[in-house]
This record gives C-alpha cells, sequence and structure tokens, in this order.
C-alpha cells in the first residue's frame, strides 16, 4: 500500500497533513479495519477541502489495490492494447450512462444478441484467447445451424403431433419406430416432414424448436426450465445416436476454438448411445467416443489445450440412484483417468432434493475425483435451495457451479476465497433462465469487488445461439465488472480458467504456454488495428466460425 | 459461539468426533477464518456422514448466530406471535417456491398491490409498529384519492394542453393566472375542466397522471425519472399554496402513524410557498407551518413520537448554489435547532454532479446539522455515480440514502458497518424507479447478511399507491431477508429506525418507550388472534385509514 501510494504522491507530507492518525497507511499492511478506525477516530466535518481531497485518493488507491487483475503486469504492447480496448468499452458505458437504451447489458441477450456484431468491443472480446470454458454441459454447445444440418442425414425419423405441427422425438432408424415416450404422436422420415412442411419453414421451425427463442421473459424460471429440459428431450433422439454423438462433440471442439476456448470441461450424463438397430451401448463407449475425437482434434490443432469430462448425471432422483452414479462415475475414472475427472449433480435445483441428502453416497467417491457441484442456481435467500451451497462446500467441492446466490452468505462466500473454490459464473444462462434480467444487478459483481476466485462459463450457449464464450465475456465485462475492469480483469480471468481447471500442475503449466503463444498474438493483432471493425461489423463473419489457421 | 452450540448439543464431544481440530470452537471466538483454517486444514472428502452433520450444524449456528435480529431476546409471548407470523411467511414462501408465480415479490408492485390485501402476513405487517420512517420525500407521502381531494377547494386553477386533455399545472389564485411554465396552456377553473370532462373520468386521469401507474416497466430508469419529476412538478401547484401545506402534511402524518409509523425524517425541499395574490412567502414559513403542524398532531396523539426534517434539495447545480443551501439550511436550523437537522441533495444521481464537485461549499456546514445524503441509487458500477458512496462516508454522512451499490464496494460496506452508518433501504422505490425487477436479487439482502446497519423506509409511497410503509416491510420481509428471518428481524428493523434516527439520547429513550408500548400491543392482538383475516382480506379495510385511538 505504501509504494502504491507513493506512486502517486509524496504521501508522508500530504496524508500527515489530511488527519494525524493517516500516517499508519506509511507503516502497516493497510486493511478495511485500520481505513475504518483511521476515519472513526476523527471528525470528518472538521477537514479543510485539501485534505479531503487526499483522503479521498488514498481511499480509490485502496479499492483499486483490491480489485481483479490488481496482480497482473502488463508489458509495454499491452498496455497500449489496453488503451483501444478501454476506449471502445468507455464509449459503451459513457453512450449507456447519456442513454441507457444504448446499453446492451442491460437488456435481455435475445434483444441485443444481433447488435452487438456491430461492437468493436466485443469483436475484440470474441477474437481473445479466453483460456477454459470449465462449465458447459455437453448436448448444448454446437450451433443449432450445425443441428439442423444433423436432420439431412439418413435414417431418420420424426415423431409429430397436431398435425405434424409439433415434433415431439427424433430417432434414426433403420425402420420406422413403434413406440415413442411422447402421446399420440405419429412417425414419418424427416424427409416426409420436409416436403410436407416446406423446407424452409421446417428450418425455422427447428432453430425456435431447439433454443430459448423467442421467449425473452417467462414467467418464472420454473417455466424456462421446463422449456429448456424439453429441449433437450428432444436432442437426444438426435445426438444420443452413435454415429452423431461424436461428431457433435468434434464440432463443439472447432466451435469453440474458433471462439478463442482452447480448454473445456464438459458435464455429461454420459448417456448409453443407440444403434440404427436401436441396441443401446453402454456409457462408455460414448466417454470413449468423446476421448477418441478429442485426440483427433488437438492432433489437428496443436494449439489446442485438450478437455476433461465431469461426470454429471440429474439429481431428482433417490439416493441409492446417486450411489448407482459413484459407482458408474468412479469406474469410468478407472478406464479413462486422465479424462473423466470429476462429478455432479445436475437439474433444476428449487424443485429438487438437496445435496445434504446424498451426503453418506457421495463420500463413497474415491477422493481423487473431485466434486464440482451445482449449487445455489437460485434467488431464494435462506431456503432449502441455497443451503446446497453449504454443502458443496463442506464436501469439498472444487470448484461451484452458478452460485448465484453465494454473495447472500458471506461467511461461504469468505470460505470459497480461502478455500480458493473458484465459482463458475454463467451470466447469460443466469438471465435466460430468469435468475435476473439487468447484468448489471448480476450478483458476480461483488464476487469481483470482494475478489473471490471466479471464472467466466457459458453452461448451455447453443440453446440461446451465443458465441460459445465471447456473449459471456462481453456481458461479464462491460455489464457486471466495474467501469475501470481492463486488460488485467480479462488477463487474469483468462489465466484464472487454467489455475482453476482440473488439469494437474504439469498440465497447467504447458497449457499457460499455450495460451500465452495465442495472448500474444491477440495483442500484437490488436495493437496492429487488425481487429478494428471497418465499418459496421463488416469485417466479422456472421455465420459458422472457423477454426484459425496455425 | 461456545454457549451458541452447547444450546444445541454437547458440543465438546461431537465437535471433537466432527474432525480433531473443532475443538477450537470451544476455546476461541470462532470466526469465519477459525472455520476456514478448520476446512482448509482437513481433507473434508474423508469424513464419514455423522461427522459431516455435526460439522454442517456447526456452520449453520455460525450463520444463525451472525443474523440480523440475533441480539433480540423474545418474551414467551413474543414467541407465540413469531410462530403464527412464521406460519403465515412459510405459507407464502413456499407456495411460492412451488408455484413461483404466487409469490408477490417476484413481482412488480403495482401488479400484485390490490392482491395483498388478502395476504394475512401482510395484514400482520400492517398493523406492526414500525418505529421511524426515514427517508421519505414531503410531497409525496399522503394517499392520492386525499389530494385529488384538494382539487375541490376554492380558487383552483387549472392549466391544460391538448384540448383539455393534458394538465400542465395547478394555481390556487383570486384571478386567472396569467403566465404558465408550459408552453401553449390554456388556463380555467378546476369546476370548469370538471364540468367539460366528467367527474369521475377527472378523477381517473388524476390517479394515473400524479402516479407512476400504469406503466409497470418504462424502458429504462432515465425514463422513470423523467416521469416522476414530471409528477413532482404538477404537484408543486397544489402542494406549494400556503393553505394547504399544512393541510397535506398533517394528513400524511395521520397516514403514516395509521400505518404504524411514529416517527417520521422528511426530506424537504423548503420552498417558498405561495398566496392567493400570487405573493410568495420565504422558506422558513414552510417550516414553520410544519413545526406548527406537528405540535398539533402530537397533542392529538400522544403515541406519536416526533417528526424531524432535513433539508434536501436539487443536486443538479452550480456549487454556489449548494453554498445558498448550506447557507439556508444554517440559518433554518438556528431557528428551529431540533426540528432542522439535517442536509441532503436529491435528483437523479446518474445524470447529475457528483458530490465530490461541492466538499468546499458543503464542508462549510457547522457539524451539528448532520448529512443524510444520498449516494449509489444506481446500478452503475465504478462510474462517477456510484462514487458518491466513498464521498457521502469519507464527508460523515450520518446515513446513507439508498445506497444501492454499496455491495460492490466491499470496503465502503464494512465502512458502513463500522461506522454505524446506516443504509436507508426503500424497496418499492428501487423497483418503481427502474433499478431492480425481482425483490430476491435487491441487493439490500446482502446488507442483511453481513448485518450492515439498515432501516426500512418508502421514499415516495403515494406515487406508487402503497401504504406509507407497510408495502415497503412486506416486500423486504418476505422477499429480501431470508426465509428464516422472522420476529426478530422485524424487532431489530423497527428498533434500528429510531437507534439510526436524529434523535438524540433522552428522545431516543423516550421514543423507545412509546414504541414499546405499540410493539407490545401487537404482540398482544396476535396472540390473541385479533389480527387474523376472517376470509379473503375481509377484516381489513380498503380505504382511507384511520388514526388509532389512543
Amino acid at each position: 500500500m505504501t509504494a502504491l501510494l507513493a506512486c502517486h504522491w509524496q504521501p508522508a507530507r500530504l496524508v500527515r497533513r489530511a488527519v494525524p492518525t493517516a500516517n499508519r497507511f506509511l507503516h502497516h499492511q493497510v486493511d478495511t479495519l485500520t481505513l475504518a478506525e483511521l476515519l472513526g477516530t476523527t471528525n470528518l466535518r472538521k477537514r479543510t477541502p485539501e485534505d479531503y481531497k487526499v483522503l479521498r485518493e488514498i481511499y480509490t488507491s485502496f479499492e483499486r489495490y483490491n480489485s481483479v487483475g490488481n496482480d497482473i503486469q502488463l508489458t509495454l504492447k499491452e498496455r497500449t492494447a489496453n488503451d483501444m480496448i478501454m476506449c471502445e468499452k468507455k464509449r459503451e458505458y459513457e453512450k449507456g450512462i447519456m442513454d441507457p437504451t444504448q446499453f446492451a447489458p442491460g437488456y435481455h441477450i435475445f434483444k441485443v444478441l444481433d447488435k452487438l456484431r456491430e461492437s468493436p468491443l466485443f469483436h475484440m472480446l470474441q477474437k481473445m484467447p479466453k483460456g477454459g470454458a470449465l462449465k458447459v454441459i455437453d448436448t448444448s454447445i454446437t450451433s443449432l445451424d450445425w443441428v439442423i444440418q444433423l436432420t439431412y442425414r439418413e435414417n431418420l425419423w420424426v415423431c409429430t403431433t397436431d398435425n405434424c405441427c409439433h415434433i415431439q422425438e427424433f430417432r434414426f432408424s433403420k425402420e420406422k419406430p413403434k413406440e415413442s415416450a411422447g402421446k399420440g404422436g405419429e412417425w414419418q422420415t424427416m424427409e416426409e416432414l420436409r416436403e410436407f412442411r416446406g423446407e424452409e419453414n421446417l428450418k425455422k421451425y427447428l432453430l425456435t424448436r431447439l433454443s430459448m427463442y423467442p421467449l425473452t421473459s417467462f414467467t418464472t424460471n420454473a417455466h424456462a426450465w421446463k422449456h429448456l429440459m424439453g429441449i433437450f428431450y428432444l436432442l437426444q433422439g438426435l445426438l444420443r445416436y452413435a454415429d452423431v454423438w461424436g461428431d457433435y462433440f468434434y464440432r463443439a471442439l472447432k466451435e469453440f476454438y474458433a471462439d478463442g476456448v482452447q480448454y473445456i470441461e464438459i458435464r455429461s450424463l454420459v448417456p448409453q448411445l443407440y444403434c440404427l438397430d436401436g441396441s443401446r451401448l453402454p456409457g462408455r463407449v460414448a466417454v470413449e467416443i468423446y476421448r477418441d475425437r478429442l485426440r483427433q482434434f488437438k492432433d489437428e490443432n496443436p494449439g489446442f489445450i485438450g478437455c476433461k469430462l465431469i461426470y454429471a448425471n440429474l439429481r431428482n432422483v433417490e439416493p441409492n440412484v446417486v450411489a448407482k452414479y459413484v459407482k458408474e462415475c468412479t469406474e469410468l475414472n478407472k478406464e479413462f483417468p486422465s479424462f473423466v475427472i470429476g462429478f455432479d449433480l445436475v437439474g433444476q435445483e428449487d424443485k429438487e432434493h438437496q445435496l445434504s441428502r446424498y451426503v453418506p453416497e457421495l463420500l463413497k467417491l474415491p477422493d481423487h475425483i473431485d466434486f464440482y457441484f451445482h449449487a445455489g442456481q437460485t434467488n431464494w435467500y435462506g431456503s432449502h435451495v441455497d443451503e446446497n451451497l453449504i454443502d458443496a462446500i463442506l464436501l469439498g467441492s472444487k470448484r461451484i457451479c452458478h452460485g448465484y446466490t453465494i454473495t447472500k452468505h458471506p461467511i461461504l462466500m469468505n470460505l470459497a476465497k480461502y478455500l480458493n473454490i473458484a465459482l463458475e459464473v454463467c451470466p447469460v444462462a443466469n438471465q435466460v433462465l430468469q435468475l435476473g434480467s439487468d447484468y448489471r444487478n448480476h450478483p458476480a459483481a461483488t464476487l469481483i469487488a470482494e475478489n473471490v476466485p471466479m471464472v467466466i462459463s457459458s453452461a448451455n450457449p447453443a440453446l440461446w445461439r451465443a458465441k460459445p464464450l465471447s456473449h459471456d465475456f462481453y456481458m461479464a465485462f462491460l455489464g457486471i465488472a466495474p467501469m475501470n475492469a481492463d486488460l488485467k480483469f480479462l488477463k487474469r480471468t483468462a489465466k484464472n480458467s487454467l489455475r482453476f481447471s482440473s488439469l494437474k500442475d504439469e498440465g497447467k503449466a504447458k497449457g499457460m504456454l499455450k495460451w500465452k503463444k495465442e495472448w500474444d498474438e491477440w495483442i500484437d493483432q490488436i495493437v496492429e488495428g487488425k481487429l478494428k471493425l471497418d465499418k459496421k461489423g463488416s469485417s466479422k463473419k456472421k455465420s459458422t466460425p472457423k477454426t484459425p489457421k496455425k
């Protein structure tokens, strides 16, 4: 602190003038209590305006000193890049203060998604090497355009109701399927349906049916969750087909990498895939396919760091089922020790059982497999729902997914900080699932202010047609973080995503090198003006992203 | 902490069993760090389910121990009342978790205001002696029904545009006024307008024109503020008339007292009132009228504690104008030393100058007149707007009005706690002015969790047709506080409103006695079942409240 003050002015003289006790700033590590004592022992009204100015500067330096990214030293080139980034950030911010209707983070993502293409700041963030995406669900991460292309594959059947208006289920099959999980549906081939409804119409329908669009506001988060689960159900028929499973994953890796993500930890239910004849494959096959496609992708893209899998099954079950999950996860970890590395339970927390119900079963998981629990994804306070945060921490969770309500539990928040448990913050998912509306009110602002470890992730970006990670970064950087959060914040956040990953020390060091290489290239591009938008969004491609050439 | 644990179980044996280091709970004052060290030095995964249970209980006791109101001891009778209150609270809460569309604090106040009449919890809170309302603006606190009655008084002229469809200005005058502040308006008598538009129609129009209805969502808070300022402007012509000024205030005292408020601190611009001949009276007259009507009201209602005035003029001015404010406030305080006791600057913070701009002028205010600054009424983070919080605290503000954004500044939040600066939280005003939508996301939850001093107030309840303080209490108790916040929370909050008031020690002691008397009566009424709603809202009167008989 002393050194910090010294950079700005000659502290000894000025601070002593400010208030007699202020010179303790010069001899001690300053903490809030010292500052409080300093203020508490003075009559704040008996100060001259000059003294006041000094004290105010002390405070703002102190706040700056505690901010996220303050530990980062920027190179000369990074400082130049920072000026350019902050110029664009301030432009958007100031336009927003003048006229809040112009401030994208004040709106629902669906209303501003298209407009963001014209944002020079978004464009820069999109190209930024963001490190890892540590919280994504494996069946909601590949763009819907690509998923719709899937429906042109051979042997696809579709079960519809309401005179073909509503698609209930997909199935790849040699013959017409006999049964359907829904009621009153009729099976036909996808070709027949496409002919009946018209190609363009059907495409439009699927873009809506497989996403959370067009509703920007559901009545409640319960309603939003129901809709979300409906999408996942429909996707099952497409994605759990053994021939598709690996392609979807491979495509996801491609799209994430193109969006500046070099490392991924996916949560997966690890389903039993099905074959054309209706037979089912054991869960391990789904994992094996992932591992093989990952190897292929890494061979083709040496800049990519890797991918790990967190076994994450549905939480709305009896304890004996959780015991089965634990057993399956343990077996998968034995077979794929460096790939299946964690355990979680997923699903709408508000409606389902508490983590505490499963403690005896959960404690049976071998302790080299880490917990990465979803907890506190709610805005209820002091209910059975946010109590999951207590259990996540007491069970030794390595990270916490969402933790939206943790700022209402300062003791837990401090524990997370002390125990280095990073929160996986997914701003856009929280908005789409109706936890909050305006990004400026997202509780992660308090996490940033308190310097609680956090990473930014995207959960199910494909379901809101967002980029794999860029929209979440944009909303976090512009809407949640303070106005003066700059390249240091971005760098710290990107580095955190590797630091708090499940990579072992050596893997982290290697990963950090790969990230650093791309980071430096990005900084070069900014400084050389290569990431400037020529005119409104023209330098940026609208649709399918490409893997950057190495 | 030790004592606390001892109430629940035999700690020595159980805690020692839980984890070897847990016995430090028995010898030390437990703080977060101790808990963190305890967790950090153990392998949390190597625990038996029984040990886990104990550790979890330690944590929850710890959280309970730190909660608002934990210092309150309930009497036997209060405990019975508490059970009855919590029964109703839990009913509403659990209904909400099952079906969030049934949870009132998830909605805009305009959508649920009428429905709340049927809520047994609201009914109980309405009757609760709430202590003081420390943040209300003097011209927006009396019910609109009463204000509309004002328009039947003699000599009232009205200036309209758009073929009498839009009322631009009111004026009491013997003769037809010549000039108007707006453009293109025509003056006529109120009788003429009433005849032309029809009495019922006009009444309906006024109910909307003088309130923030019917819009539940403006585009932005800037839009909402513009609308709000328009209402204040229109009210000027009615309320600044010398013959009305005192009546409006007197009526406000009546309505607040009937709503369980025994003490008020009003913020006032202290305007120059006008007379029927158009002449203006000096500011001191407005204050004198208040003081005299207050004396009358206190004589008639010995249970009422009192009212004080905080001089609060508009902040969108040059420093020399603030210097004039300081001078006027100083003079008023000289003449009314026990009534004019504080200073503030009001208006939309986002658009206007920072407090820091006025430091030299503000420091000239004699230090026996306290500052009660509006600050941080925004959801911008790290902008010039929330910096007002720094200045409010460094200038020695006795309380902070709103401080909506303070949870993003943990150092300031800790300073407020350490220096006993209470935050005046106005939940409904924050929603209507578009800072947030769902009460469950209101940042005051973090204030409660951190045990930062706070009081609940209502700012401008008449403009949203809310009860003087009951709706804010209801939203805070059900929507913002944790589910288990109970009568202890309510009692602490009510007591805080006197504790953090500007009353001197003797006044506080006397006030507390008056409050205690009504509190005990309220507890009796609950326990005796007198506050139960017979059927849907039937025991509660719908319209004008009556002053309780003493």
